[in-house]
Parts: structure tokens; C-alpha cells; sequence
């Protein structure tokens, strides 16, 4: 699209492109340069949470865009004067931020199973060596039985994606990020029809678990959510476990 | 011990045992019943950090322990009038506390791996979403070339042995907390006759490919160190890679 009609072919040279999105840190450097070919300055400001914004480009591109960048974020990083180490540095956050609300989920239920009350278990946790940013800011939404999402599940499958190609590249393993990246697909691959690619966080275990255990139930009884699906004839998968312990689970 | 002479055979009925170590919720319970038999008081009152101690146990324990335990801690939890419930919380804790250390070195590592600066690293991930506890109290360290141990790799091998134990107990799969398991046994493994048990949290892989990767080298010169690790006869492990571009490794 960018280099079709309306796209960079339509900018004047001496504009900036500015690309915020998470992307392959080489694929970043590639368009750099491509872009330069046709005079076009090239500002990677790849953008997280609310809001960081980390950027690298020429100080040309910096000239036209700093300004703009610096009013809309909270946080703005100069990381160098060539495209690709912002991105880096965002598929490296990216691979902590999936590894941490995938481990909040695990976390969270695997102590429903074990029958551990959820706000002792929050309260403790937000305030212990275990804390997260993911876990202080999802799980208060598992415990208020809030599913909206905040966020795509396939946005984890698509950025844990993401680093693993990185650090194949480079012959680096990464243990966790490649089981948080499987945990993701298995949540994305659940409810193709129903959900689809509008699935939400929400789809991971722990928040599942926590919905199937009762503690919330958006309304509806939870004992008869429950039955319905524990011990009906659907029961999602294998490796869903009830956290309840009623005589048919335990 | 505690059975033995000197032991709780010693103590007076209705004085009080406080357990303050991270143990199996179910042995805990257990030694309440025991205890209780010879009508000595229990308080199970796992330790976390500086200081957090969750509590439970009955009113008669409370009533002897509650003070000093207050006095002693920033923190303090009351969590049911049965032992095992704090233990439960605790050993939580830990699963998330083992999972985002390992994850914090694995991302510290590829970022050094990839070329990023692992200052500007620190910065923008400690101020994102991708932060924890471990991640912004650990990681200074790695920067700053501070190899004093902070908690025995051996801590989490124990830890989330217990958390897996567990988990099993209850038929429950813990995809991430294996995995990190599975990296401090390694990490444990690696050098029992130099360190054995008294290897610390910086032999993880992150800290140790900052180390090899000359952004800390105690000292000594980080190319000579760099060259000894890498290219010398005797290679730690196919799976430490080289972090710096140099022309052997790339």
C-alpha cells in the first residue's frame, strides 16, 4: 500500500513517514531506505502503552517530527540515528508484556484451583517480588468479572511472532517467549467462529478459569455456568479444568 | 528437628510455632494438625520480600504472634484461620516471581544479542507495560556489573519445584512456571563444582551473556573476557551465544 498509488510515490520528498507500528526491526531498516531512495525521511517511533514512544531516524526526520511526536506521548525515547533499535527495543517489551499477562493468567488460576481467595490473592501479589505492570493493571478486570478486552489475543500471537522470528535469526532461544507464544495461539485458535480475530485477552486460561469458576459469571448463576461448562456435552477442552471443588471435579 | 529433642517435644503447651519458610501448603497444614496434638499453637506466616508475611492460623495463635509479627513487617496479611491458604499465596508469589526473572534475563539477553543499548533497554521497558518487580529491581545490576547474588538460583529450583508439586496434585498444567523451572536447573547445574549451592540469580542466562557480552566484566578487560569465553577451548554450552557482533560470532 505504501509504495502504491497514494502512497509514498504521492509524498513530496522531503516529507516524513512515521511508523508506529510493531514491526520486524529489519523489515524497519529496509523501508528506511527505500523510502530515502525517493527522498522521503523515515521516522521509526514504534509506541507503547500510555503513551511511550521510542524512536530512531536522521535528525532531518527529527526536525519535521519531534514536535508532534513529543506533544501526543507521555514518554518520548531518542534511540539512535538509524531505523530498527526502536523497534528492538518494542518487540523486547512486547516479549515481556506476553509473558507477563500469560503468567498473571497462570497465576491467577492456578490459585482459584487451589481455592485461594482472588483479592487476597491480588492484594498480596500487587504488592509483592511477584508483581507485574500486567498483573496490577488485567487481573483487577478478572476479579470485577470485566471481559472486555484490552487488548488481542492476536496481537500477542502476531508480536510474540514477532521476537521469536528476531531470535531465530540470530540463533537465540528464548524458553519463554516461545511457551507464552504457544499459550497464546492455543487462546486465538479456541473460538474461531465465535470470536475469531476480535478475541480478547480475556481468552487467555486464567481469565477463562477464573470466569468458569464462578467468580464471575457476567450475571448469570454461577453454579449453572458451571454445570454448563464442566459437565455438559461440550466441554471446551481437556486442559481446562474446573476450579471448583464440587464432588464431579475433585 | 522439630520433633526431635530440643524441639517442639520441648516447647510448653500453648506456646506458639511460626512457620516462616516457603513450604508445601499441604505439609503446612499438616504440622498444624501435629502440632496441635501436643497443644502447641501454629502460625503459618510465609515471608516475602522486605517484609511482607502472610498469615493464618487460629484466633489463640494470632493472639500470641499478631504483635511482634507487625512489628516486624511493612506488610502484614491475614489470611484464614487455617494454615495453608498463606503458603498457597507465597508459593503464587514465586511462580511469578521465578517466571519474570527468567523472562527478564531472556530479554535482557536478546536485546544485547540484537545490538540495543541495554541502558535505553532498561529505561523504556521499566517505564512500559513489559515491566515487573524482578525486571526494574534485577536488572540494574546486569548494567551496573554487580554480580553479588541476590537469591540463590537453588531458591527457585526449590520454589517452583513446590509450585509444580502443586499444580500436579490438582492435575493443573503450568506451561510458563515449567519452563522457568526447567532454565534455573540448567542455570543450577552449569557450575556445581564452583558455585554448587551457593550459585546466585546472576548465573541466569541474562546475566551471564551481559557478562560475556563485555557490558560486565568485573574488571577485567571485556574483550579479553569476551574472547576467552567465546572463542578459548573450552565453550560453556551451544546454547550461550556470543552477544556482540564481532566477526567470529556473526
Amino acid at each position: 500500500m505504501l509504495f502504491g498509488a497514494g502512497g509514498a510515490a504521492a509524498m513530496r520528498p522531503g516529507s516524513a513517514f512515521v511508523m508506529c507500528s510493531t514491526v520486524d526491526p529489519n523489515w524497519s531498516s529496509r523501508l528506511e531506505v527505500r523510502l530515502a531512495e525517493k527522498g522521503i525521511l523515515y521516522l521509526d517511533a514504534t509506541i507503547s502503552g500510555e503513551i511511550t514512544i521510542m524512536t530512531e531516524g536522521a535528525d532531518a526526520a527529527y526536525a519535521l517530527c519531534e514536535p508532534i511526536l513529543k506533544y501526543i506521548s507521555a514518554r518520548f525515547y531518542k534511540l539512535g540515528a538509524k531505523a530498527g533499535a526502536g523497534s528492538k527495543v518494542k518487540i523486547i517489551n512486547q516479549l515481556l508484556a506476553g509473558v507477563h499477562i500469560a503468567a498473571a493468567a497462570e497465576a491467577m488460576a492456578l490459585g482459584l484451583r487451589e481455592g485461594v481467595d482472588p483479592r487476597d490473592l491480588y492484594e498480596v501479589i500487587s504488592n509483592s517480588a511477584g508483581n507485574s505492570w500486567m498483573f496490577s493493571n488485567r487481573m483487577p478486570h478478572v476479579l470485577d468479572a470485566d471481559y472486555t478486552p484490552l487488548s488481542a489475543v492476536d496481537i500477542f500471537v502476531k508480536d510474540l511472532g514477532l521476537v521469536l522470528d528476531t531470535a531465530r535469526a540470530s540463533k537465540f532461544p528464548l524458553p519463554l517467549a516461545s511457551t507464552a507464544h504457544k499459550m497464546f495461539m492455543q487462546a486465538s485458535r479456541r473460538r474461531p467462529r465465535r470470536r475469531g480475530r476480535r478475541g480478547g485477552d480475556q481468552d487467555l486460561p486464567g481469565h477463562r478459569t477464573a470466569q468458569q469458576a464462578g467468580v464471575a459469571a457476567r450475571g448469570r448463576p454461577a453454579a449453572r455456568l458451571h454445570r454448563r461448562r464442566f459437565h455438559g456435552r461440550h466441554r471446551p477442552s481437556p486442559t481446562i479444568s474446573c476450579a471448583r471443588a464440587c464432588a464431579r471435579c475433585r
